[in-house]
């Protein structure tokens, strides 16, 4: 049923900046070493399924546009052939891996067992394919937001059932990750959050957010999967509020509940310019406590409100965050997924491969921009100088002095601080020199 | 100089709701009972000095305004006048508590030294006024924003000789505070954040920020200070990002640097508006890890990206708002500041006066209306009916139990949770029966 | 298919402040005179059909909660029932008029022909049950947003196909609407926008629009339709920009076309807020153009970027919408539309229904306010005052004099204008006296 | 007192690409042939005066940073010195223009015949200088929101008085600017707008706003000013609500005066941010109207909600904004302004000159990049392509038919219109081949 799909299209290669090619990468070039590595290991592309195979095209004032042949039924037949399209993608564009819900790609059952067992049944197929094609599973998740169950949340759900429930679908979510040999699990808050503190228990919802994502750390140690949990920040919508906010506020949650050390962060530029941040921001913070996990690497337009997950396409700004990322020494076992959908107007095939190939090229132009701002090393001695004074003997002593000390010396020595420039736009010049 | 500033406006009475004297209030009765306790004790309203007193009427397009007697001078002699204007205006509105940053009540000296002498000779003034008129300090705080020195941050400066000065002047803002018998201290982040992640780094900025916080703790308890030490989330503004963003943020900063149960929250309306939140929103999450601790009651217009720092005047919101304090147990030692200042055109002394009493009197409606709501009883009953699964023992033993477990018993009764209407809107109107 | 759905609940009665039944009007009192006239002839409320009846409880993160048994089928069958339900929930709630769209209320026949026969029959169903309720059409519109069709727009389609499919929907609903005795026809511009300039020849879509919009304005003429045609502002969503971003620019718009004496605006309190603007603005303006037609009275949450179209539950800001509309000689053929929809967890029948009473008490009590505010007089009489020299007439002689005229007087009379105070937090807080 | 300012600086000079000299051009070379015209004719720079001489570094929250030796006074002297490092300023940077307000380059009078002499005198200065340097004027305005008189708006005031002086400081800054040579004259609307609509005749301000620009053009073709007359969009800041929100406003306001063929648009990029707009749209709908007349190139932080006047450092978004100038035909008789500050902590000489030399260097690269995509023809093929239905006759025929005419025919010929791919992913890559 998905056979032409892709039909009449080749493999992505790379062909240079001077192709005119709309299916060739410009820029992307997986072997091209950068930094001693190569450009492949830097950036480890994964494709979402769930917004390139299951994504209809519809919004809240319309239906679907798409028509994939795949989404006409809920079946084991109709999942199949959508992992069949999906393979086929996966191979045009050459990308090492991809991510998944389990609603993506299993047909719900009728009943929690059926809808278990068809994820064993998929995962399956999928083993097999992997097997076959190369293709890696950078992460996988489950899906506890979409069904009408769990309307009032998974974990922080008023239901004890409901989190009952949950518990069983992460499981299985798990185990379907584990036997894919997945890099990393994610959990993304989906609606962890409230529509109304009227009819809300906020602090009994994160004690039981905080124990069930202990009991997931639990139960990946005893199943030996290596991978990272991740927890992926976003501030509203489908909630009102999501108690995954930001960054900062889910590091605080994780150090309340004690996962500081197992725990780490997937950022999502669209969720950062949600909350009133810069992506660069997010991942300094992240980057700052070592909690730095993955990345979705898909924009909001920020003239919306809402979340568009567009694929990236301005080079400084994705510039800026592989320079936050290498400067923390990469992504480790995390990657750079495309949580992004193509445009509901975007009905082509074409239009599928052509947007991943876009922002595939914007990422490497940027980790390029960021290797070469690292290797100018222009702003890092800049940063140095900045910050000089804190090297002296002294500075450093103050930190572990009593405030009245401080006082007194500083009196005694008719402190008077001259200010010096902060040089901010002979900085951001210095930046765009490389991007 | 000020002898006349207040000439024909006599004190602010409680008149009830059928005056239409604009001087009067109509809601605010100190000793009217409310919850069994005397009005008064439950809002304990402070007057901000620095907008009653200090703010000029400028604005980033335009210069002063107001042109007061005592702000066209910065020597003793106008600080002491506008201490006189300040304690007319205490004796007008009758409310039992004022707030001040050390740059709104004394001049700045040429030296460090002088500053700090100049603090203690008015705090001196004030003792003396305080003793008189019995109106007692909220709290006092450091403004470390406003002179050029700080523009690159206080303890978070790149410059050691900067954190030296903001110890000393926190030092003798303290120490003005314990004199005066302050019953909190506030630190608001001024210019505690970034312009640009490109000169700045985060990571070292927020550990100083923790060393400093953690200094003025520990000298609080060697001075013997009672009162409770506050910090004060605000998103942006003056600085692009603040490090202090919002109630989740500072709690998760506390708990990093061992201080959360030393330090609480002063929570102001406007500021979490602009953090992309509603104001019960940040005292629920304060409320819920045991920081709420005062609040700033001042609004910010919905259609400004800026501090507006507005009086209150929407009954329904700040009914919500002291509901959530209720529940909490109240203000403890913290109080309810207008943080406000007027409009830049409403330039009379009639003016500075009828703000505070408009604002006082939609506290009181909305503490009686929240009184009421917490008397009724009826939103608390469909709370605990909400979430009544979760007393029962297996519910409550699930969240002991490993997550295959609660896996294996969901699949073994074949889990199917049914969700049950979350009834927004008739909450919604519940609240409307009292506001 | 629908006869249980609503049992057990009763007519909605008034019963005054003191009830505390939740299906019950503590404020909306049809037959109580407000400045003379019946409450009911000022509010002219109305339901919005497709989002009481249509609308099944997704989001963009999840599928239908709702499940109501009209809702399975998209056939003739299931449309009747719906309607059935329809009037059952207009008897109930006793509100005069209602509003749909004629992709709400009829099945998508499998061709152009078959949809508008589709809607002539339910046509046929409306009338006979409006002339046994004496329920009324406040206005009709048609859906040019949700079939795939329009994902690129109507009348400003690239395809001119799509733009006489939209002439034919148009003509159909208007026809139905007419043959209904609607009271006015709405255009709201779905997808009349674009999603990226890119692909956007914004003149040419805009000249679309003005032609069409004319050719709707003649055919009400030819039909004899004596109801209002409006036009509905939104900045966003669908669409990343919609054409008609808000009041001045739709005004802006009818002008350019020559449409200014024929075509008034719909006002949305969601629309207006995601635009930037209060919702008494928006009033405003059209107010001072005489272009205020209707109004959607729904709000949108403060902290959502996108449409949340939630009851009203603010009497504050609903008492400042209507004291504009008072003051601007009222509704006229316009009304007051719910276009809100309960939250996706209100899954019950009384949820829909005490939303609607909910709302209507809220409307009532602005209403009764705002009438307060306009016998008590005092803001016109401030206001008559602060503009009071402009009735001079050596000031209203300077309107017509040239630049270089005024501007020798005023250097001749050493023109030094002394600022007055604007009075804000006066006039705000005398507002409070009456909400 | 400025003689040592700038020291050390030397003229500006291309050195491309290659150069790591920050106070290099490595893009802007004014000499270069882009599109058969030179890149200086094609940008057509200017500094303003305000942001670079008069602004001191101050902030709602802190006062002057910079410290500018002209800045100590307010008397004829030390305007003098200002205009000395101003064309010393515009000797380093080689931009062909400059621009002012008249509050920028004069000092305030004791009365407003000494404050229009002082403009005359500067007028005097100004005019040597520009003589000598070959330094021309892009445009001048007035500014009427600093001074405290103007705190309820100028020609929108509610005194008269305020009206009469506001049309004397106009017709001097016109005769100022008349006498530079300027090429236009700018009205931004300063404080034209409200603060509450509790004390403002929105109707009645609109139209003294009309009657007053009305006289401007009057007197424009009175004296024989060949310049244009431009206005500038900004939708809040300093005003809650600013009467000239946006383009489409803005000209929905000109239209209703009569002055749509007089009057033409200065659109800047941050008030388009600030209005929920890009900045390309607001150039897009301007183009649309024949009304574009100036640019104002300076960006607004996008994580802050106040005016943050930065310079440009985006170049993909620098291009797309040329890309509608150069299809509209480019910026006739206005240019590139840059009202831009540099941050509050760039204290240096050498931050002044950085700052512009990188908004230079990125308005080159954007336009080299937009004259490229122009070259390519690419996206206007793709353009056309989408809107070939509307070239056929039949469809064009349908423009002037009436509605019931084209459902017939659509009826009578079954229309079923399929959609295509809008193809946005597609041409957002394209537009990346040339940034």
């Amino acid at each position: 049923m998905t056979k032409d799909f892709f039909a009449g299209l080749e493999p992505v290669r790379f062909e240079g900046t001077e192709t005119s090619n709309p299916l060739a990468f410009r820029h992307y070039n997986p072997d091209e070493i950068v930094l001693g590595k190569r450009m492949e290991d830097h950036l480890r592309f994964a494709v979402a399924y769930w917004h390139s195979l299951a994504y209809e095209g519809g919004d809240p004032f319309g239906g679907p546009t798409f028509l994939r042949p795949w989404q006409a039924g809920g079946d084991m037949a109709h999942a199949g052939a959508k992992a069949d399209a999906a393979f086929e993608m996966f191979r045009l564009l050459g990308q090492p891996y991809f991510c998944f819900h389990d609603a993506d790609v299993r047909p719900e059952g009728a009943s929690l067992a059926e809808s278990v067992s068809n994820l064993e049944r998929i995962t399956d197929i999928f083993a097999a394919k992997m097997e076959e094609t190369g293709t890696k599973l950078l992460w996988g998740t489950a899906n506890m937001f979409s069904a009408r169950r769990w309307m009032a949340g998974a974990s922080t759900n008023p239901d004890p059932e409901v989190f009952a429930y949950a518990a069983t679908t992460v499981k299985a979510a798990m185990d379907a990750t584990h036997r894919l040999g997945g890099e990393n699990y994610v959990l993304w808050g989906g609606r962890e959050g409230y529509e109304t503190l009227l009819n809300t228990d906020l602090g009994q919802e994160l004690d039981h957010m905080g124990a069930f994502l202990s009991k997931v750390v639990e139960y990946k140690h005893k199943i030996g999967f290596k991978g990272t949990i991740l927890v992926e920040p976003k501030p509203q919508e489908p909630s009102k509020h999501q108690y995954d906010f930001d960054a900062a506020t889910c590091i605080g949650f994780l150090r309340k509940y004690g996962l500081e050390k197992e725990v780490k962060l997937n950022l999502e530029q669209g969720h950062a310019i949600l909350a009133g941040h810069s992506f660069e921001h997010e991942l300094a913070v992240a980057a700052a406590e070592g909690m730095l996990g993955s990345i979705d690497m898909n924009r909001n337009d920020y003239q919306s409100g809402w979340d568009t997950d567009q694929f990236p396409n301005n080079v400084p700004e994705v510039a800026l965050a592989y320079y936050v990322i290498l400067r923390a020494g990469g992504l480790g076992s995390g990657g750079t997924n495309f949580d992004a959908r193509i445009r509901r107007q975007s009905l082509d095939p074409e239009d599928l491969i052509a947007s991943h190939v876009g922002g595939m090229d914007v990422c490497a132009r940027g980790l390029k921009a960021a290797a070469a701002m690292l290797e100018d090393g222009g702003l890092e001695a800049a940063l140095a100088d900045r910050y000089a004074g804190w090297q002296a003997p002294e500075a450093q002593a103050m930190l572990s002095q009593p405030l009245e000390e401080i006082a007194a010396a500083a009196l005694a020595r008719g402190s008077d601080p001259q200010p010096k420039s902060g040089r901010q736009e002979i900085l951001e010049n210095w930046v765009n020199r490389f991007v």
